[in-house]
């Protein structure tokens, strides 16, 4: 059988059409379009010659007969999600597989998280075990064990990760880089690692109108100088590939006549290389602290969330960059976080 | 009849016990704990021998006969406010009734803006009518209108401002500058005008992982940049007394891994002179838009509320600098609005 353009794209939207709204799709993990996809993937993995399997936490596999290459993604969505997110890397690993002897196709489950960060790629690849996996919460409150309950009934069994001799992540691209210089592909070399912590500035309340500026002191107006002091001072640290970003932003009491006595900001940060994060996060603390001192604003820095950068096979690398030459393509990192981080470690 | 420092505090209590709650008091405009004080406060206007009158929009006097001067204040609260906010004056102009002919006394409704600004003496000084003024909303949907119907049975009729000399209302300080110091006495020379407007900064929403921080266009950095440059150019038109404000801030889509595709804000800023609010206007609008600019930013200016300054009358102002003679006090603007801003109209 040879590799079908038509067939793939066709598959593309009938998975789509899952939880499809508007141009993108509704498909949480373990949300009843979720199931309905992963029930769907198992019977095409089927037809493929592939032996259909499911693990304990909702991971569905097809299986190729001995060792095999890996090849998927996940299938489920963001609360509201693109919907070749995942899907391309799930639907390409079966096109591959219906044409290659010695793949087998996987798409992970609860990878954007509803539970947590790539769940089911962490439990499978022993991360974390499924006792603790069972008590994590999402934001309404359902646990982790409740969720996967749902698909009791297509659990085939637990899968060995070392069946596989490898694993292929296909993703479209979640930045502007490839697309802005009109290249086709990026062949990763790493996934960068990520740091986040939630850091608390607490000032003095004030009415806005009787406190002179030389008495203030307002933690939003701390918050806007250590962000500008910040990038002017991250700058002898950083690749061109650093990023680091100041997404959520909670002001108190968030009143136009009151001075504001307290902000809570996210402060996140990433990079390929371990040691440049902590360089980062030296400028990152030092610059906070001392714009705190000079404006008299008290800084708590909250748990820091760490993610270590993860270096992709050389061998598989090797491969892709010699099968993209004769199109525009790169060598790049990923910016965002892909089961194959997971699944690297085994 | 002579002051007497007791029955003032007992007063002052007493007041406080409508709403108490807390240090504070909860008694906004036209609640039952409003209503009841200001039946009170009738009663008391008539025993220390003033005719009680209220106008139609809730405004409560004791009137001296002839013409008299005016002394008070308001006794509604903000929705959580301190037990001397307002009821200091209105109290002091009561006990000086008592003891000295050709006084008056006022408590001025809704100066806390549940309908609007200093609602109850705007309509009073004519700076809106009645009509216009009965179609004002609170935050629940509730209309002016409406909310005066609940004090319908106290109306006694309109008061005529022209049977005032003047009017003075004793506060407590808003801010820390008279605190600061040590001094006792701060005499009003102007209270300040303000203006305040929303603005917003529009750039693009993207993934913060995989957005090279030289292709990002993050609201939020646009902001902070914003807020650190004004403080520097603002620097060369402001006096000591000159304050801006960015109390109130919304960023979307407000997450740690999203870099911000939009900022909403308040920028507010007061001063006592209506050319200086102009100039420190063009800084304001000049350095939004150059930042904006240099960071691929569309801004967005909602529409400006002003309040002009209003300058306090010198020859009531010079009897309280000769009696203040002998305290620590000093000549200062006041930051916060007043129901004296409106009366300087009449």
């Amino acid at each position: 059988m040879q590799i079908d353009a038509g067939r793939f794209l066709a598959d593309l939207h009938t998975l789509r059409s899952f939880g499809a709204q508007g141009n993108g799709v509704v498909r949480p993990a373990f949300s009843e379009p979720d199931i309905a996809a992963r029930r769907w993937l198992m019977e095409r993995f089927a037809e493929a010659g592939l032996r259909p399997a499911c693990d304990a936490v909702g991971n569905v596999f097809g299986l190729a007969e001995g060792p095999s290459l890996l090849i998927g993604s996940h299938s489920d969505s963001q609360p509201e999600g693109g919907w070749l997110d995942g899907a391309l890397g799930v639907i390409a690993g079966l096109e591959v597989a219906r044409c290659v002897a010695g793949v087998s196709v996987v798409s992970f489950q609860d990878e954007e998280g509803r539970f947590g960060v790539l769940t089911g790629s962490t439990i499978w690849s022993g991360g974390t075990d499924l006792a603790t996996a069972d008590a994590l919460t999402d934001a309404g409150g359902t646990t982790f064990g409740a969720a996967r309950e749902l698909m009791a009934d297509m659990v085939t069994g637990p899968v060995d990760p070392a069946r596989f001799t490898g694993f292929l992540e296909a993703h479209i691209e979640q930045g502007p880089v490839l697309d802005t210089a009109g290249e086709e592909i990026g062949v990763v070399t790493d996934i960068v690692g990520i740091r986040d912590m939630t850091i608390t500035l607490t000032g003095q309340q004030n009415h806005a109108g009787t406190t002179p500026m030389h008495l203030r002191r307002d933690a939003f107006a701390a918050l806007a100088a250590y962000s500008a002091a910040l990038e002017d001072r991250l700058r002898n640290v950083v690749t061109p590939a650093s990023v680091w970003t100041i997404g959520h932003v909670e002001v108190h009491p968030n009143a136009a006549s009151i001075v504001p006595g307290q902000v809570r900001f996210s402060m996140q940060w990433r990079d390929r290389d371990d040691g440049r994060l902590d360089r980062m996060e030296a400028v990152i603390r030092e610059t906070m602290r001392d714009i705190a001192e000079a404006r008299g604003v008290e800084v708590t820095f909250g748990r820091r969330l760490t993610l270590p950068p993860t270096a992709m096979d050389p061998a598989l690398r090797a491969h892709l960059e010699a099968a993209a030459a004769g199109t525009k393509w790169r060598a790049m990192p990923s910016g965002a976080l892909h089961d194959a981080s997971n699944v690297a470690r085994v």
